[in-house]
C-alpha cells in the first residue's frame, strides 16, 4: 500500500502526463529540490561569515536524494504536518558532529519547500517548453502549409462562410505561442523563498539581506525582496499561465476533435496503431484531441483551487499553504501531458483539403451568400441587393436561382457571378493574417 | 521516473490523505477492480447463457490483479486512451484458447472502468465510513460532556453572547451526521455500468436487461435501468457528498483552529510529539486542524471539476468521461484523510474549560447586556431597558455601572442582577438542542 | 447609477434567466421574504405568549414590501453589512408605538436573511419546476415517438454503430427526471433558520422550541432541530441539485448543437425567425442550444463557490456567509433559464430521420462489423469471425468486400448478410431502455 | 419584473460592489460602449472609404445610449441570443435611409460585444485602480507609521517570534503593488476585436488591416494583430489579475479580521457608527474585513468560469462565448466593491500598538527562545544551547527559569539575558523588508 495523492499513478497518470515532465515532478525530483535548497542554504549562510565552511561542504555533501527514503519521510511527516521537518531530522544525523548545529540554519520549513516547488516548477517547465516549441513549430507548419487551403469557417455551431485552414492554424499558433510567452516570463520571475521563521530572518542578524542574495544566486533563481510566505502572487502568475496554455491547447484538441468526426472528415490523427477501438475495428478515435480535451476540463478546478488557497493569514498559514502543494504539482502535471500530446497532435494532423473544399461547396455557394451581396450592392445598394440575395437564399439551390434571377443578372454577368461564388474572392485578409502569426512566431525566436 | 497524477506520492500524499482508504485507490485495487468487473461479467454471460461456464470459469481464473502490471498496462493505454483495453488484450493472452473469444464479451472499456471506478469508491468508503464513525461518536462524547460548559459564541469574527461547548459540538456533529447520511446514501446507490459499445447491449441480442441484472448482482452493486455512459448523475452524487463531508469536517478545523490561538486557548490538539516546530521549541500548531482545513479548501475545485466533466455529449464522451477518473479518485483521497485527521482531532481534542470561562467573563458581564435588558423590560418596557443597559455598556465596567445606575436599581435587586448576568441562565434552547443532536444520532445508528 | 451583482441585468440577464423565475428573484420578492420572516416571528412568538398578539398583528400588517425602498436599503446596509439591520429599523418606525419594542423579537439577522432566501428558492423552484416538467414531457413525447427510429451512435467523437434516437432521448429523460428527483427532495428539505444571536434562541427562554415549530409552520417550511448558522448542508444539497440539473440540461443542449450541425443536419432548432443572423441570411443558429450550453459551463463554478463559502467558523461567519447570497440568487436565476430554453428547445425540436439514416449508411455498413462478426461466430469462432470482419473492414466497400469474400460466404447467405447489416436487428436493448425510461417518469408522476 | 443576472441588485448589490465602478458597468455603460463601438466602425470605415463619409456621420450621430431601451434591446435579444443584433437592428431605423445599408459594415455581433466589454472593462478600471491607490497609500502609511512597532508573529495559527506591524503592512503593500502592477499591464493591452462574421473581414476586401488599425485608434484601444474571437487569452489574462487583486484583498481582510478578534485586539476598524449590531448593543463588527473576505471566497469560482469559458470551439463559439459576459462583469464588480473596502479598511484602521507589546509579552519571554539560545551558542555550542533554552521553556516562567539555571547564567549576564529577551534585538530584517517595499512603491509612481 502506498499512500498517494492521486493514487492510481501508473494505471492512470500516464493519460493525464507526459513522461518527461512528470521525471521532474516525482518524490526523488522533489526531494532533491529541498536538498538543493538546503545546501544552497548553507553555503549562502558560509559566504556571508554565519556558518564555518568546513560545516556547510559537510552539509552540501549529504545533499543527495539517494540517501533518504522519501516515503520514510512521507510518514514521519504527519507528526508536524510536513515533510521538511523529517528531512531536516535526517539531514542533521547524516552530517559529521562540527555541521549538525549548522543544518537548516535561519530557516523555516515553507523556505524550503517553497523554494523547492519553485526548483521543481521550474525544473519541469524545461521538457514542458521544448513540448510547446515543438507545438509551435507544428501549427506553424500547418499554418504555412495551408495558408492558401480553403475551408469552411464554423460559427455558433453552424458553416458560415470561407475561410482558410491556414487562417485556422494561425489562430492555434498564435494562441500557443501567447500562452508561451506567458509561461516563460512567469518561469523567469519564479523567487527563492527565504524569510526563517516568521519572516524577518532574525537568525541572520543584519545579513539578512545577503543571505538572500547568496542564496537565491546558489540555486539560479531570482530573490524576492520580502519574503512572500503569505504573499502568492508567484503562484498565482504560475497558475494563471498554465490554466492559460491548457486552454490554448483545449481549443486546439476541440477543433481537431469536430473536424475529426466522420461527418465532416477535414482532419485525422495520425499515428499508425492509434486509437484503436477493442469492439469496433472499424473505428479511429481522436486520442490525443480526447486527452487533452479532458486534461482542459480540468485546468479550471486546480486554477481556482491555487486562487482559493492563496487567501493566507498572518505570517504562514494554517492550511492555505498546505492545500497548494499538491494541486500545484497536479497542474504541472496536466499540462505538461497536454502540451506532449498537442505537440504530437499538430505534428501527425492529417488534413484533408478535399473534404475541406466538398464541405464548403455543400450548400451550393449559399456560404458566399454575403459575397454575392457585396458585389450587387454598388449597382442596386446595399438593401435592394441584401433582399435579393436572401430571395435565392431561400431557393433549393442558390446558384442557380440567382442565374435565374433576372434583377440579378440585369447587374452581374456569368463570370461575376462566378467570381462572386469563388471562396478564393472572398476571403478578406485571411492570408494577411496567417503572414503576422507567422512573423511574430519568428520574432518571438520560437 | 514514474508517470502519476499527482507525482509526489510518498512525501506530500501521506499529509492529504489516510492509509487505509489509500489502500483501496491504489494501482493495485483499480486494477483488481477492473478485473472483478471482466468476472463479473463473464459469469453474468454465461448466467444468461451467452458464454460457456467453461469459458468464464477460466476467464475468471485469470481475474487477480497480482499477475499483472499496472506500470505496464498504463503505458500501453496512450495508444487507445485508456487501461482497458491493453487489460483486455493481457487477460485475453492468458486465458485459454477455448475461452479468448469470450473476455471482455459484449461490453465496451467504459463499462468496465466506470464499473471499477464504483467498486473502488464503495470499498474506499468503507474504512472512510468507519473513519467519519470515530469522528461522529467523538463529537458526541464532546457534546454530551460539556453539554452545560459556558463559553462564548462569537459571530462575525466576535464575542458575542454565552453558549456552551457542548452546542458547539452538537453543531459539529450534526454536520457530520448529515455528511454520513448523504454519504450512505450515494453509496447504496452507485450503480454498475453495462451497455457495450453505445450503451445498447447490442451484443447480448434478447438478454441484455439479464445481463445487467446478473452482472450487478455478481458485484453486489444496484443496476441501472439504463446505461449512464453520459449520464453521470451517480457521481455527481458522490461528488457533491465527498464534498459535504469536507466542508463539515472543514467546519469543525476551522473552529478548532481558531480556539486553539494563544490568545483564545480554548481547546488544544491531543496527541504527544505532534505538532512540534523545528525552529521553535515552544511552539506547538494544531496540526490535524491545519490539514483538514487544507483538504477543505482544495474540496470545490475537485467537485467543480467533476461537474465540469458531466457535460458529455452523444453515447460516450470525447474528454468528458477521461477527465473525471482522476479527479474522483483524488476526492475520495482527500475526504478520507481530512475524515481520517477529524476523527483523530476529535478523539484527542483537550478542552478548557477553564478558559472558556476566562474569556467569557473577560469583557464583564457585556456578553449579557441583552440579558439584563430582558430582566428590565417588563417593568420599564423594552425600549427603555435597551437604553439603560446601552448606557452601561458605554461605561469602562458594565456590571458596576448597572449596580450605580439608580434607574436599574429601582427594579433590579442584587440578586436580580447577579442573576441576570449569569450565563447559565441565559443559554436559552442550548441545552435542548444538545439533546436534540445527541438523539438523532442514536436514532441514526451511529 | 445602480449598484447591483452582475450590473447589466436588462441588456444580457434576459439571456441567461427565465422572466417567471427571475421575478421571484427580484428585489422585490426578496424584500417580501425577509417581510414574510418577520411576520412569521412575530405570529409564532405571539403563538408562544412571548410578544402580545396586538404588538404582532400591528408588526405583520407592516410586513408589505411596497411600502419599503430596497435601493435605500441597500444603501444603508453598508454600515452593517447586511439588510436586514437597516429594515428592521424601518419597520420597526413603521408599527405602532405599542409594537415597536416587539419587531424582530429574539432573532438574529441572519435568521432574517437565510430564511427569506429559503422563501425564495422555494418560490422560484415553482416555476423552474414547471419549466422542468415541460422539458420532461417533451423527453418523453421524443422518445416514445423516436422508439424506433434508427440513428448512429457516437462514441469518442466518431460514429460507432446503430441506435436510436428514441434511447438518446430516453437518456435525456432519465438526466430530467433524475435532476427533478433531487430538486424536489431539495425544496421539500430547506428548512428555516431561527437561532437568534448565537444559535441558543436565548431570548425566548424556555420557549425556543415552540417558537422554532411555530416560525417555520407559518412559513410552510420544515423547521430544522438544530439552527443552522454555519451548517451549510442544506445549501449545499440545493446548489448541488441545481448545478445537477445545469448538467442534465447542458448535455441535452450539447447533443443538439451537435446534431444540428450542417454536416449531420439530423435535428435543428424549431421556433420561426429565431436563430437568425444579421450578417449571413442563410444561417440558423440553434440559439437555445447555444444559450444552455452557456449556462452549464457556468453552474461548476457557482456550486463550487457556495461549498467554498460553506466552510463557516464559530457561531456565524465572517464573510462565509455574505458569499452565498448572490452566488445562491445568480445559480437560481442560471438553472431557471437554462430549464426554461431546455424545455423549449425539447418541445420544437425537429428530427429528421431520413438524415439520421443517410449519415447511418454513410459508411456502407461498416457500423455493422461487429454484427456481422456475432453472426459468423458460431460458425467460426469468434476469433476468426473477428479476422475476417477486419478484413473485409479494409476494403473501400465493407458490404461489397463481404460479399466477395469466400469464407464469409460459406457461412453466411445473402439474406444472413442483408439481415446482419439491418441495423434495426442490432439494436439489443435500446426499445427495452425507452421503455423502463417512459415507465419510470410514468412513475414518478412527472 | 427584471430579469437579471443577480437578480438581487438595489438589496445585495452594493455589499458587494462599490457604487463609481458599479456606475460603469451597468446597463446604461454597456449599451454607450456597444455604440461608441459602432460608431468606431463607422468612422474607421469610412477612413478607409468604404463607408461614405456622411452615412458615417449619420450614423455615429445616433450612437447615444440615451435613445434606446436596454431592457427592450434585452427582451428582444432572446431570438438571436445576444443583444447586438436588435440594437444594429433599432440604430437602422434611427439613421436616416442614405445610411442605413453602412450600418455595422463588415463586423459580427461578436466584434461589437467584445470590443464594448472591453470598454466596459478598461473604463470600470478607472475607479477601481483609484481604490486600489488609496489602499495602497493606506498600507504605504501603515508600514512607515510602524516600522518598528513590536507585535507578535504567527505562524500556523499560533505565536510564533517577535515582528513588527510595519512588516506585516509591508507585505499588505507589497500584495497590493503586485497586484496593480499586473492589472496596469492588462488594462493597457485589452485590444480591441474586429474580424467580421468569420475573422477574416472578408467585406473590406484588401483593406481589413487598415480598418482595424483605425477602429483601435478611434477607440483609444491596441489593435489585435488577428482576430480573438476563440482565442481568449486577453480576458484570461484580466481574469487572473482580478483573482490577484481579490487575493491581496482577501489576505489583509483576513489579517484584519483575525487582528480585531475580541482576545487579540490588536487592530479595529474605524468609522464611526459602522459594524454595529442590533441584538447586541456591545458588538462592534468589522464590516469591512468580512465584505471583502465574503468577496475573495467568490473569486476563485469566477475566475474559473472564465477559464472553462475560454476553451472555444471553431471560429466563433456556441456557449463558450455566451458564459463569460455576466462573469466577466460579475468579477469587476465584486473586485471593485472589494478594493474600495480594502481602501476605507486600510485608511481607517485603528492600530493598537499597547496590545501587540501585551500579546507579544504574554508567554513571558517564550517567543525569543531561539534569541536567547543564539545568545549561548558561540559559548556552549548550538547544541547544548538548544537544549538549555528547551528546558527553561518547559517551565512555568521561561525568564525566571533561565534566571536560575547555573549553566546559563555561567554565560549570560543579567544585561546580556536582558537583551535577549528584548524583541526590538530579534527582528533581523524586519525594518530593511518594509524599507524596500516602500520605496518599490515610490519607484511605482504610486
Amino acid at each position: 500500500m502506498r499512500p498517494s495523492s492521486s493514487p492510481s499513478d501508473g494505471l492512470l497518470g500516464g493519460l493525464s502526463g507526459a513522461p518527461d515532465v512528470d521525471a521532474e515532478l516525482s518524490d526523488q525530483a522533489l526531494l532533491q529540490a529541498m536538498l538543493d535548497v538546503e545546501a544552497a542554504l548553507a553555503r549562502a549562510a558560509a559566504d556571508a561569515g554565519i556558518v564555518p565552511v568546513s560545516a556547510a561542504e559537510a552539509i552540501v555533501e549529504q545533499c543527495r536524494a539517494e540517501r533518504y527514503d522519501p516515503a520514510a519521510l512521507g510518514r514521519a511527516a504527519d507528526a508536524t504536518g510536513n515533510p521538511v521537518v523529517p528531512l531536516v531530522g535526517e539531514l542533521t544525523a547524516a552530517v559529521p558532529e562540527h555541521a549538525r548545529a549548522w543544518v537548516h540554519c535561519g530557516a523555516t520549513s515553507q523556505d524550503v519547500l517553497d523554494t523547492a516547488l519553485v526548483l521543481v516548477a521550474v525544473r519541469a517547465l524545461g521538457p514542458l517548453l521544448a513540448h510547446l516549441d515543438g507545438a509551435v513549430d507544428a501549427a506553424a507548419r500547418l499554418a504555412h502549409a495551408h495558408r492558401d487551403t480553403v475551408m469552411v469557417a464554423r460559427t455558433l455551431g453552424q458553416q458560415a462562410a470561407p475561410s482558410t485552414f491556414g487562417l485556422k492554424a494561425a489562430g492555434w499558433l498564435t494562441g500557443l505561442v501567447q500562452a508561451r510567452d506567458r509561461l516563460r516570463q512567469v518561469r523567469a520571475a519564479q523567487p527563492a523563498q527565504l524569510g526563517g521563521a516568521v519572516g524577518t530572518l532574525a537568525a541572520f542578524g543584519p545579513a539578512g539581506a545577503e543571505v538572500i542574495e547568496r542564496f537565491a544566486a546558489h540555486l539560479g533563481l531570482p530573490p524576492s525582496p520580502l519574503p512572500w510566505h503569505t504573499r502568492r502572487q508567484p503562484w498565482l502568475d504560475l497558475a494563471a499561465a498554465l490554466g492559460g496554455l491548457l486552454v490554448a491547447a483545449g481549443k486546439i484538441a476541440l477543433d481537431v476533435g469536430l473536424l475529426a468526426q466522420n461527418e465532416v472528415g477535414e482532419v485525422a490523427e495520425g499515428g499508425a496503431g492509434r486509437g484503436g477501438s477493442s469492439a469496433m475495428p472499424h473505428k479511429r478515435n481522436p486520442v490525443d484531441s480526447i486527452l487533452v480535451t479532458a486534461a482542459a476540463r480540468r485546468g479550471p478546478g486546480l486554477v481556482a483551487t491555487l486562487f482559493a488557497a492563496a487567501v493566507q493569514e498572518h505570517e504562514r498559514a494554517a492550511g492555505g499553504w498546505h492545500a497548494e502543494w499538491e494541486p500545484l504539482l497536479d497542474l504541472l502535471h496536466l499540462t505538461g501531458g497536454a502540451t506532449a500530446r498537442c505537440a504530437r497532435m499538430l505534428t501527425g494532423l492529417q488534413v484533408r483539403p478535399e473534404r475541406m473544399r466538398e464541405n464548403l461547396d455543400a450548400t451550393g455557394g449559399l456560404l458566399l451568400a454575403e459575397a454575392v451581396a457585396a458585389r450587387l450592392a454598388p449597382a442596386v445598394g446595399r438593401r435592394v441587393a441584401h433582399d435579393l440575395v436572401t430571395r435565392a437564399a431561400a431557393e433549393p439551390s442558390f446558384r442557380a436561382a440567382l442565374l435565374a434571377d433576372p434583377e440579378v443578372r440585369a447587374h452581374l454577368s456569368d463570370t461575376d457571378l462566378a467570381e462572386a461564388l469563388d471562396p478564393y474572392r472572398w476571403l478578406g485578409s485571411a492570408g494577411r493574417f496567417v503572414d503576422r502569426a507567422l512573423a511574430a512566431v519568428r520574432g518571438a525566436g520560437g
